[in-house]
């Protein structure tokens, strides 16, 4: 029995699912991690189409403009967002069209499109993404502050476990 | 400034990035948790690729396959791998290509296509599987015994506040 592959389950299903007390507790941790991981993920994600009525390569834009801060180029808005230059310009021009954001000519070279937040983009984004930050906030209120702390340094520890393998193990791959 | 839009950059990238401590508990301990996830999903992936000659693609028809222990039909293999049936053909193509997997007609209707591993298929499986689950330990190491239980013990109180948050919140929306 393998279940190295529950990554390729639907987001919902439990990656815990066949785990058994046999299982190494590495293993045990790396599902259970998982698990949390892909339903905090999942719940988000809801949260942000259902509430904020908007979808999540569409926060991502917005995230990656409101991060930037200045107007940026459409290829290195598509290379930061890991996305194809069309499908980039799907979404540019759905947020244009609801005045979110602004396209203009780079002032260097005419031939590059650049696009920005608008004041509206802005505000908007400025509440989505405060609203994301109350659902993390507010998914994990049933650990007591002692309980977050103690877990949030034990993750420090496994995140250091793995960069110490990951340099070790694999020296020339490090970027 | 925000950082929930972190999951879109690149998985070496560091999630906590950006974060400070003026930044509730929760929300580090959010970007702590998609930090390990990512930086072991990734180092996963690399391994796979490179020291067991195969691709999570392949490794998770390989694993979906063995799971079922049955010949299983080309639309329910694309259904549970959440991947269209073009790419699963493709897949196939090569994996029988390889020997590890078989093709036959479905007995109860010739129309489907149903596929299996083949004794090769599952002894090359089992391999990398069980490569897989050492990874997986030995990423952990530097935690103690006790740190791996008490890690554990956590993850449990974090996924019961979620699911406790998933079913308040919005219960007309779980399935």
């Amino acid at each position: 029995m393998d279940r190295s592959n529950a990554r390729t389950n639907d987001m919902r299903t439990d990656c815990e699912f066949g785990v058994c007390h046999s299982d190494r507790m590495e293993l045990r941790v790396w599902l259970r991690l998982l698990a949390c991981t892909n339903l905090l993920d999942h719940e988000l994600r809801q949260r942000l189409t259902r509430t904020a009525g908007t979808t999540l390569p569409r926060f991502d834009v917005l995230a990656q403009l409101d991060r930037h801060g200045a107007p940026v180029s459409m290829g290195e808005l598509s290379q930061r967002l890991m996305v194809s230059k069309g499908n980039v310009t799907g979404l540019i021009d759905r947020l244009a069209r609801d005045g979110l954001v602004a396209r203009s000519r780079s002032p260097e070279d005419r031939r590059f499109q650049m696009v920005e937040l608008t004041a509206a983009g802005k505000a908007f984004f400025a509440k989505i993404a405060d609203e994301h930050r109350q659902w993390v906030t507010e998914m994990m209120d049933r650990l007591s502050p002692d309980e977050m702390t103690a877990l949030y340094a034990l993750l420090a520890g496994l995140k250091n476990s793995v960069l110490a393998n990951i340099s070790e193990q694999t020296p020339e791959k490090v970027e």
